[in-house]
């Protein structure tokens, strides 16, 4: 017997067949034996119904946000996770299975304060662990929780991995089963690379690396927060037959799955390729090499809620200068060129140059930790394959690499191959 | 300066536009001072669809209800005033007016833990009141509350109206105005009889009969409870210009006031004509007039949940028997047949008859009880009209005729001029 957390996303609980085809598989895992608690997204396109509702009404004047009162957009987006769970609920009755839904304000999942992006701050698991003591499934409406307002707060787009992960830990849950569209992590986005493999088993570090750099799989935070409860947590698929053979295997169902790298006996050097598109690399010339530079760029960028990636400074030539380079998603160039301009002045540079179009390819591996000469593979690679560097940046499990947009597939598939990651 | 509740259903808040033009009302009764409690509907048809998909749902077969889990359908149902609460919310912020949304379960509107179709038990205005003072805007979900077990319960269909009425009475509310697709109560059905006209004032008793008797224009549980409570309840309408002359006028708004009849002055002695289609008639010929038989009849008819209305009762010529009759919606009239020929050894009657496409006029004034001969000039007139009457029953303020359904629309007017409705 094992206590375990199924998360089903959107796509997963779109309609009522595959709300029904969800309900097997928590039969599946009822009937074996285990205590089971389930999280649901909002039926596929809800979220957006309601989000350009919230979007289409006139701007708020007086409100406490620019756009909207975050605390009533809250309450009028969670209502998607309430209807699933309830109809999940009445599905799994329906099959005899003893379940009932629960929303984030009645366990309650505490968030902070911070409507429309809350965080958890504290799962009381003890009725939901009394109820798996009466036999009951616990159906939680994911990616909702109680803000110290007492009202409703929502954790943000994605927020539903979150709630799994986290209710995982609260109730000690020896595993954390995300049902998704995919059956799993693959080495790479097997629609660039047929021969992208699934992984059996990634470590938390390598999959947050993977979710930081466009894997879509898994929530960045998510999977933070599994690392740091250390929370064994499986990606499977929800589209496969609930009863085909090893789906209700105990210790590995068909999937991948994320933990601890002292799990991971036979470490690979490299994992996998993760790869983003619509970069932008904006470069400041000859700018003043002194105390208090980077701060002076980087500072209003940060508070323009411009993402920056890939900072890379050389010196110039004669020492008194220094050339700063750095990465922006291609939709926030216009807005970074603004900002930038506009501190010129402070800040002191030449020339303010920028490329759209780019895109960061990136090797992922914990292995690389105690490997010398993988940075020297991937750039003799892609170099045989003519294509040009633009920029890299390292880190102890990760080298990325910019270049231009149009080489991102030939890139992906010679990085996944170089590294034996098509055969097994 | 006033309190006022205002309620808003569906159809006045179906999309953007028709919410936008719900704050507008909802800003002149601000800006005329006034404290404002809003109740709200679900968008139109989104209740619809919310029940459509329990409905699809497999049916339960361990459940504790016959078709689902009425706590899973409360929390599936509610979830349509939860997004308008918070739509409006937005909306009269846009327009600088300081407002909240207020879930049932926030409130918190305490009810029995009837799922499904709750009753609401005690609500605590306090909270309300409170923030009236702070010149806050109340937007309160309609339709839900918090049942004992910590749960979300609805009221059954219809219910933001009484949400409405219980509202009003918890804050000592002046007025309770429920803003719906008329502009009032009429003598009679305008589609029927383009003479009728709308009713300045009606009494509560009178209005209750109105409801019952098929006037779709407020549920019956909202007018009992606003002649509990002394609740005065103004019924107007939502698509007239939020700024039109005489909309924010206190004590007069265009529409229909119900209230006590000591406000109402001057007394017709008939205030309007109700109507009820698909009336079945069901006659049990020759039954043993002993006592205890009327129990043999209605008591197995109430246990199928068959709605039984107009029970006439006549001895026979001998007095050793006698007719019972009685009506039935005509949906109902399979199933009731069902019952009685199963009983019939136990209740011993020797035919039993039916009668299919009837309908149910009614003539209803609280002056009648002060007047001779009221029901004597409905029977006159329709006669003249060649109108059959089927059975009668009358009350203290109600006369209801069965008569058959070709004749609804001649009797509904006939009724309407003898009575001298159609002048003023």
């Amino acid at each position: 017997m094992a206590r375990i957390v199924m998360k089903f996303g959107g796509t997963s609980v779109a309609d009522l067949a595959r709300i029904h085809n969800v309900a097997r598989h928590v039969k599946r895992e009822v009937d074996a034996g285990h205590e089971v608690a389930v999280v649901v997204s909002a039926m596929s396109g809800k979220t957006n119904e309601l989000v350009g509702w919230v979007q289409g009404m006139p701007k708020a004047t007086g409100a406490n946000s620019p756009f909207f009162d975050a605390r009533e957009y809250d309450a009028i987006v969670a209502s998607g996770e309430q209807v699933t769970s309830g109809l999940l609920s009445i599905a799994l009755q329906s099959m005899g299975v003893n379940a009932r839904s629960w929303q984030g304000w009645q366990i309650p999942i505490r968030t902070d304060g911070a409507h429309g992006a809350a965080r958890i701050a504290e799962i009381d698991g003890s009725f939901l662990i009394k109820r798996f003591g009466e036999g009951q499934v616990a159906v939680i409406a994911g990616f909702q929780g109680l803000a110290p307002d007492n009202r409703i707060s929502t954790l943000g787009r994605g927020g539903s991995d979150t709630s799994a992960v986290a209710i995982a830990a609260a109730v000690k849950a020896d595993r954390c089963d995300i049902y998704t569209d995919v059956d799993g992590v693959y080495t790479t986005d097997p629609r660039i690379e047929p021969k992208a493999r699934r992984l059996d088993r990634i470590s938390f570090e390598e999959m947050l690396e993977m979710a930081s750099l466009g894997s879509k799989v898994l929530q960045v935070r998510s999977v933070e927060l599994a690392m740091v409860h250390k929370v064994r947590t499986f990606v499977r698929s929800s589209f496969e037959d609930p009863d085909a053979p090893g789906m209700g295997d105990l210790l590995n169902p068909p999937g991948t799955l994320i933990c601890d790298e002292d799990e991971i006996v036979e470490q690979e050097v490299v994992t996998g390729i993760a790869y983003a598109k619509d970069e932008a690399q904006i470069s400041l010339r000859r700018v003043a090499d002194r105390p208090g530079v980077a701060a002076g760029i980087f500072g209003p960028l940060a508070e323009a809620n411009i993402n920056v990636d890939m900072i890379v400074q050389n010196i110039s030539e004669d020492g008194k200068f220094t050339d700063m380079t750095f990465t922006v998603p291609s939709g926030d160039v216009a807005k970074a060129l603004n900002v930038l301009e506009k501190g010129k002045a402070t800040v002191g540079f030449d020339v303010l140059q920028h490329d759209e179009g780019m895109s960061k390819v990136s090797v992922i591996g914990i292995g690389m930790r105690s490997h010398a000469g993988v940075a020297a593979t991937a750039f003799r690679a892609l170099s045989e394959k003519g294509i040009n560097i633009r920029a890299i940046t390292t880190s102890e499990i990760k080298i990325s690499i910019l270049i231009d947009g149009a080489y991102t597939e030939l890139a992906v598939r010679t990085l996944h191959s170089v590294y034996g990651l098509d055969k097994h």
